[in-house]
């Protein structure tokens, strides 16, 4: 199993790559199979192109994340609590979301799932 | 589907619980036929007497819940950080956990489960 420090490193990653505004590090962290649910009861993404191509539309916001709070590390899976920061027409706007992410052996994310709704989406209206 | 008011109740009342002592009022959130997976890995606990047993044992060390940001609506899903907070032996420990609870239509939670591990465990050794 992929050690603890590997996952949470994973984690600070994904929010460094939104700082820096890269798709291609993000989907890097993912294994060529894995499914991304963002949010939680949508339609997953499956497979590299398919992950690819949503964290670039992610990232046209320029979205940028804020974790809240120790990353919590059980067995193969992460969890973490986050605000994810938008400033769309000179408004700032941002949403509360935790993740967790299920790592496979390799230290890759095999699969994500996002918790938010429109409870959780602030400054939108 | 049960409403976000409803969800975020009931986790108000799970912490709440806690604070009161009660496991009959936390076993009382759940459904009749739900799983409690805590921690994510572990075999579940299934149905209400082994919920009831569970949380009896759980709040036999004191524990009280501290709710850490906001709670995540997500379909039927809540997701919501928080820490364990134990005082064994007059020494003050603490748990870093993240749960997740999945609603049936009646707002029982039907399924929970808890994320947290080895580096989440802080003041036990």
């Amino acid at each position: 199993m992929t050690d603890a420090k590997t996952m949470e490193a994973a984690v600070h990653e994904y929010v460094a790559a939104f700082d820096a505004g890269s798709p291609e590090r993000v989907a890097a962290l993912f294994s060529d199979d894995a499914s991304v649910e963002d949010p939680v009861g949508t339609e997953p993404k499956v497979g590299q192109a398919a992950i690819l191509e949503f964290y670039i539309a992610s990232m046209q916001t320029g979205a940028k994340l804020r974790l809240e709070g120790p990353i919590r590390v059980c067995g193969p899976y992460a969890a973490f609590a986050f605000s994810v920061l938008l400033n769309l027409g000179g408004k700032d706007m941002h949403v509360d979301v935790i993740d967790t992410f299920k790592f496979n052996d390799d230290g890759k994310v095999v699969e994500m799932r996002a918790y938010f709704g429109p409870t959780n989406m602030h400054g939108f209206s």
